[in-house]
């Protein structure tokens, strides 16, 4: 019988360690220090850290969602998730996420490597700091994904077996409600302030916005092409200055499921919009604000160049090239889709980015309008904006009419 | 546990009904008149008669495709596929299916209404008799799987669990390589007459078109929108004269998994598009052309027609009538290029069809001619030909171009 579900807590950590042969001189328990430091709304986070400087991090999911308490359940196999998508990542870009130890599908705990000395993406975003070469490094992993966990590289029939273990229901409903369907009607969930009232209406009355967004979330729910991180916003990425640049961990998959290849891209161009926004409002120097703007297309440049580099491994080579450059095509249009869903979400729905909320009353305005009207001309004009470099230059006409 | 898998006959069919009680009542066994029948490449089937009248049909899976013998091996699980599909059917549209009597898991075997009196309509079609209105009928069928298999009309996590019981990789496989790769390379299982090599030739150097056919065997692949009938040729439509006149129902449903919805009615364009060519070769009444002529569009609009009166129905009312619209859009292009890979496989590749293969000489090469020149043109323009009844215009300029 599996042991009962028992919530852990820093003093329990260290025997819950010892107890698990996993888990075997990675730290010294004797001299663990371990806090809690989950700020996510999801999970228990323990960093752990002994006397001779090694470390672990623990991951509990809870069977809640803790920003709104016990009243909404939320199972806790998504940890058993999050495993499956570290783990695809760690076996082929482990340079770009945190060493994977092992999941307790009993007790729900993940082990991974403690990134010590490593920060959030988005804090340092904030703070006006740049971290070279970063973009491309996530444009990496999303191509070693889609690349590794697609039929692109295992067999049509184990791939299709991979899809049905790895369905994540619960967890996309969460993003198909909060990315795809509030946003865009009247629900409790939203709030804004009132400037924005005019911009947020016109969205909502806009038809054919309303079916972009339709067909980019049914696409969310039908397309499953590859294993996908599902949720990678400049949140889930923690960076560091190395001695060639920044270097970057890619971090939290547990949204991970079987969807489209541009969605993670596109939760990254989404976030680099409210980046540029936000240090635009703030007049950061032209040399960081030229950094963010060339952030997209060096994301994408790099996936494309790493998928162009694996597709000759392809498994089945009656895929031709031309099919590559096709389904580049499409994934562009994706990620420029996708990429305005999930910047429109972070300014109107529940979960905001500090990028722009913290910004004093009216520099938030202005960064907020010029996220909208940037992301809605994405939604709307995804088709036809040509490449997501072409797309990245919306935000330079949204800038002047927003900022003058 | 389990009986041992015993291959039926017809000496021991009745002793089978009799021994489940699933099948009481359905046909008197004591006066049973059982036939074997099956003349597709992967079962069994028993018609069975009793002296009263009443009927029953069997059809039990065999480990192995029968076309090619014990050295093809495929799973059995097919037939329970099959029940799935004609139970989803069954379930909404029982005028367009046989009735499901029930499935047996031990001995793979499906138990579902004998059609008596009922003709394949790929042979009426081949014979040259209309049977008006069953193109219409056929897209209500397509719309009812659409709707009430997917997320329009069940749970989002529900649809999830759907989608990962009814995967069936082993019979998608056959379609991924005998649709969408082998007309496009040379491999043994091709077959064709020299007077073709040029066209042929001429469709594999092409690589718009090869980048077209590999986005749609990705789409194939990777898009699980609805559950789908999977092999919706001609061959798998049962026809009669009814009082207000055609009649039919769908039979055959074993390739039926969670794919694009827009691939059942390619196959019927496709299936259309070889009745047409062997109409205008063989000379056909005026106003035979002209019915079959009109079959393509008469079976969208009856799809699109029962979407829209459904639509209201939906589960989630967040989804709105713009969405409707754009969806319609992409399922009319699905259909076009499915229609052309369908029409191409048929006369390239392993399975043929008696349409155009039965002809004398000079009119198959004529017919096929027609056949692969429209479907590439389907194929290559799909999403720039408009609508469905836009490309159904296509086999006219290229009858001419043919025949003169």
């Amino acid at each position: 019988m599996a042991p009962e579900y028992e919530i852990l807590t820093p003093d329990t950590v260290p025997s819950y360690i010892d107890g698990k042969s996993d888990l075997d001189g990675i730290v010294d328990t004797e001299t663990l220090e371990v806090t809690e430091v989950g700020d996510g709304n999801l999970n228990l986070v323990f960093v752990c850290k002994d006397g001779n400087g090694a470390g672990i991090c623990l991951k509990q999911s809870l069977p809640y969602v803790r920003l709104v308490g016990e009243g909404w359940p939320l199972t806790p196999e998504r940890v058993i998730a999050e495993a499956r998508g570290l783990k695809a990542a760690a076996d082929h870009v482990p340079d770009l996420v945190p060493a994977y130890y092992g999941v307790d599908h009993d007790q729900y705990v993940l082990a991974m490597e403690y990134l010590m000395g490593w920060d959030m993406w988005r804090i340092q975003l904030n703070e006006g700091n740049a971290h070279p070469g970063v973009g491309a490094q996530l444009g990496r992993y999303v191509a070693a994904l889609a690349f590794y966990t697609s039929f692109f590289s295992i067999d049509q029939g184990e791939i299709k077996e991979r899809l049905a273990e790895a369905i994540n229901p619960e967890l996309c409903k969460i993003t198909e409600d909060l990315v795809f369907t509030e946003p865009y009607i009247d629900v409790e969930n939203n709030s804004y302030v009132d400037e924005l009232i005019p911009e947020i209406e016109g969205m909502r009355a806009d038809a054919r916005l309303r079916a972009e967004v339709g067909m980019l979330k049914y696409r969310f729910m039908t397309a499953g092409e590859a294993l996908i991180h599902g949720d990678l916003h400049t949140g889930s990425v923690m960076v560091r200055q190395g001695e060639n640049g920044g270097e970057c961990k890619v971090i939290d998959p547990e949204f991970c499921y079987y969807g489209p290849v541009g969605f993670d891209l596109g939760a990254l161009f989404g976030n680099y919009l409210a980046a540029r926004a936000r240090a635009a409002v703030l007049n950061r120097p032209a040399e960081y604000q030229q950094w963010l703007a060339a952030m997209g297309p060096e994301t994408w440049d790099a996936f494309e160049a790493e998928m162009r580099r694996l597709w000759p491994e392809r498994l089945d080579k009656t895929w031709t090239d031309s099919f590559l450059d096709a389904w580049l095509a499409q994934v562009a249009k994706d990620t420029i889709g996708y990429g305005g869903c999930k910047a429109n979400r972070r300014i109107i729905g529940l979960a905001k980015v500090t990028d722009i909320q913290e910004l004093p009353h009216d520099e938030h305005v202005k960064a907020a309008t010029m996220v909208l009207r940037t992301a809605s001309t994405w939604i709307r004009d995804r088709n036809t904006l040509g490449t997501v470099a072409e797309a990245n230059e919306v935000f330079n006409s949204v800038r002047a009419e927003v900022l003058g």
